[in-house]
């Protein structure tokens, strides 16, 4: 298996990306890795993977246009070699926005696939569970239709990583009864139903998204940002008031000590950075997008999701299902 | 000022919302409250406020068609006796659906407003300031000018009811540039901008929507409520965990002794309860959504938000805006 890895980007910078391709390397003797990125900051990984300097850094804030006209970046390299190459995935902590088109139009959408989906993993209630949910920001309108195809992706991918024969598929909804919901997903609601799509259970609230009943929840991408982040933002705001709380006086301090291995625990559920990040469901191609602010840790699962997308050969299934 | 309360359909029965009324009461002498409810349940309210029968429960998940017919319920009395007896509110915390529709179709729409939107407070990082959000729910699907007109609504609002002369009104969206957002969303943006519209920030991601910055959150009907969900449903997750992460053993129960007041201070600002509900803006009258799970407490707080709507006149001032 090859995967290439974009190292520049990141908030943290290369070293980390460094630290986790060689603590994944470590554990996979069936995995080659090809680094794009400043070579000088990738003397660590000689001889045991293939360095291409690729030095321009692709900012933040890029969009399509630009990232296509910067042939010196990491981000862009590591997603035309893969191509070119036949690669087996591309891994990047860079740009959002910059990597998901480049990926995007350099390897093509499945034939069948009306749009590509973001798909994320969520922590839940039940210990372990996680919830994948689809799309979370690829695209900023969904119709009833491409909602319908998000489902069969999401299952395929719930199956192939999870290993859940049967994964139980969601509608995100204002409501359980199948009036409710936004036009596309009142359409994908009947269109799910007509077809006795499998393992289709109907509409999930927003607030039991996480409950850990569901196993895939399908929604338009603009609708799956606004879920995102503001999980995200409340999971913060919530540890801020924890710390406040616990930093009151020097009896409350010490009352920390006893509770910090439960509250660690707590916020490790509700911590991206151990999730491997977003994977681009729908192209031809594992493409998965570490977190801005991944530390080695998280670009490591990252690197474990490309692998095991491979492994259970996620896009051949697309492809099948669709044609 | 006269307020109609539907004393039916909540969740903890008739005796708190009587406690509420009670206790509301006792501290405006300027109010006369109409309950509407079952006569029995009401006696304790005799000599204080205007008993009205109306025994019927609007279930939870009763349409607008099924309350229109329910002639002698508690909710569709309180409205239906608002509009024909001139009184100056509306509370209720029966079934939403329900409660909005009949009050929309009763009170009819503001002339000029295109939708009525739901609105709520949201606790923020910062003590004690909130931040209101319009639509969450009582829409499924919004134009950008009926986000335009939110945003007039909003604005008044906060005016009005916290006092603020230049509320900062921004759009709920996925990015923070111009380009970023639902369609609806990046219409509204561009409305507001050329109308150099007072106080606009332009796009709030999710994220940052409960960082304190924003006054108001303008957003269509669907996302409003994925947004409110998500948020509520990520709140109780945590507190679930904390309380487990509190109970494994002696010493992280004596901890939990020295952070109870922090945490119970951190609980109470992501508790729905304090917030006095959702109002429904842009119909002729005060309507006022206290949750279905609501206390006394909760139900004393919608009703001074119904007071709070009154004294500063912000149904007459969407009628002047607007036209």
């Amino acid at each position: 298996m090859k995967l290439a890895v974009d190292t520049l980007g990141g908030d943290l910078g290369s070293p980390v990306i460094v630290k986790a391709i060689k603590s994944f390397l470590s554990k996979h003797n069936d995995v080659e890795i090809i680094a794009f990125g400043k070579k000088e900051e990738l003397a660590e990984l000689e001889g045991i993977a293939t360095i291409v300097d690729a030095p321009e850094v692709v900012p933040m804030e890029a969009g399509a246009l630009e990232v296509l006209r910067m042939k010196n970046s990491s981000m862009l390299n590591a997603v035309k070699q893969m191509k070119e190459n036949g690669y087996d995935g591309v891994v990047s902590c860079g740009s959002t926005g910059a990597f998901l088109s480049s990926a995007t139009i350099t390897l093509k959408l499945i034939p069948g696939i009306k749009r590509a989906a973001l798909v994320a993993p969520f922590p839940t209630k039940i210990k372990g569970k996680k919830v994948i949910i689809l799309d979370i920001g690829a695209s900023n309108e969904n119709s009833g239709e491409e909602l319908y195809q998000f489902a069969k992706m999401g299952r395929l991918y719930y199956q192939g990583v999870y290993g859940v024969e049967e994964p139980k598929t969601y509608i995100l909804s204002n409501g359980l009864e199948e009036g409710k919901g936004s036009p596309s997903g009142k359409e994908a609601y009947k269109m799910l139903k007509e077809n006795s799509f499998p393992g289709f259970k109907g509409n999930v609230e927003a607030r039991y998204a996480l409950s850990g009943e569901a196993d895939v929840i399908v929604t338009d991408g603009y609708s799956g940002n606004v879920f995102l982040k503001s999980t995200e933002g409340t999971a913060k705001i919530f540890s801020s008031l924890l710390k406040d709380a616990f930093k009151k006086n020097l009896w409350s301090k010490l009352g920390y000590l006893h509770v910090r291995s439960g509250i660690k625990n707590m916020t490790e559920i509700f911590d991206y950075k151990n999730t491997g990040g977003a994977m681009l469901l729908g192209v031809n191609g594992v493409v998965v997008k570490a977190h801005g602010s991944s530390d080695e840790i998280a670009f490591e699962s990252a690197l474990d999701v490309a692998y095991k997308m491979n492994k259970s050969g996620v896009v051949n299934k697309i492809k099948e299902a669709i044609n």
